[in-house]
């Protein structure tokens, strides 16, 4: 069984992506992680800000792992970009559109008014734009260009996750691919 | 003066688009707007949820007159288009990174967790994307092409407040302008 810090983390994130920071309180935590109350304060002595700048940074790390997962699985980064988009959608209709960005909802809540959690959601963004960025280049795109990219593509899935929750269905999840792919070609036609 | 309705309301809009939904409290609220306490209950006798839901419908039509001004005031759908989000970068920056979409945070905060405000959210996306639809259709592109690209257009710009907010840069704000340029010249040329 994973250990009660990991599993506090992992709670925290969970809620962070279905009802943001604000909402997730350290009771809900503790229930949903299965762990005793005080735990939290002892793994967390810094409280819920410090619980949430760790779980901003994991659940992060584990939504660039699996993305990148379903990327580098296709032939070339014009299928990854659609494989990415593709599967978004896919998660979002069997979770009942809970299941999405995990950390966009906070960083929008916290970005004029905790700079440790800010800079916590920027660290995580740039490392999606970097590791999007270097396939960009992997492929032939010239450096400025593959930014920049990787900063439209990651901006429109961001975008579709924000319109299909609230529309509850995959349109803007499937306009958004179409667009994304259609950048991506048009820079490696460079 | 403004009305103690209407002052209540922009209030909550202002608190909203800074802070979310979850972080913004009724005292808060009447006293950003200069008004008595028992006036919120007295406008919105449904509390907090009602003031919500009217909240959002109004500083969505606010920001839908507010940028399709910009929209028009340019010549043609590609100047249209690049002024909205050039607009878009510099009320972020002289804003200190806090004036951007003004029901994305709650939107996201609610999706799964209150229909009467995930379905007010809605409302306002659909009508963005219904004035964009309109103005690339009458510039001759097809129904169908116009809806996904101003679903597109929308997600970019929204996918930018969220990494500009986070980064406290406009970068993101200039590359998804580039990137809606492009997919609105495409359309148009296709």
């Amino acid at each position: 069984m994973t250990g009660t810090r990991e599993r506090i983390l992992d709670a925290t994130a969970e809620l962070f992506r279905i009802r943001g920071y604000c909402a997730t309180g350290m009771k809900q935590v503790v229930a949903r992680a299965e762990a005793p109350f005080g735990s939290v304060y002892h793994f967390f002595p810094g409280g819920k800000e410090q619980l949430a700048a760790e779980s901003i940074e994991r659940a992060g790390r584990h939504y660039h792992d699996l993305v990148l997962a379903v990327f580098d699985a296709e032939p070339d980064v014009i299928a990854g970009t659609r494989a990415v988009f593709d599967g978004a959608g896919e998660v979002l209709r069997t979770s009942g559109y809970a299941d999405a960005c995990p950390i966009a909802t906070v960083a929008l809540e916290v970005a004029s008014t905790s700079e440790p959690l800010r800079h916590a959601s920027d660290r995580v963004f740039e490392s999606w734009l970097a590791s999007l960025r270097a396939r960009l280049v992997a492929a032939g795109v010239d450096a400025a260009t593959a930014r920049s990219v990787a900063i439209s593509v990651v901006a429109l899935l961001e975008g579709a996750f924000l319109l299909s929750r609230t529309a509850r269905t995959t349109e803007a999840m499937a306009a958004t691919g179409d667009a994304a792919v259609a950048l991506v070609e048009a820079a490696l036609a460079g």
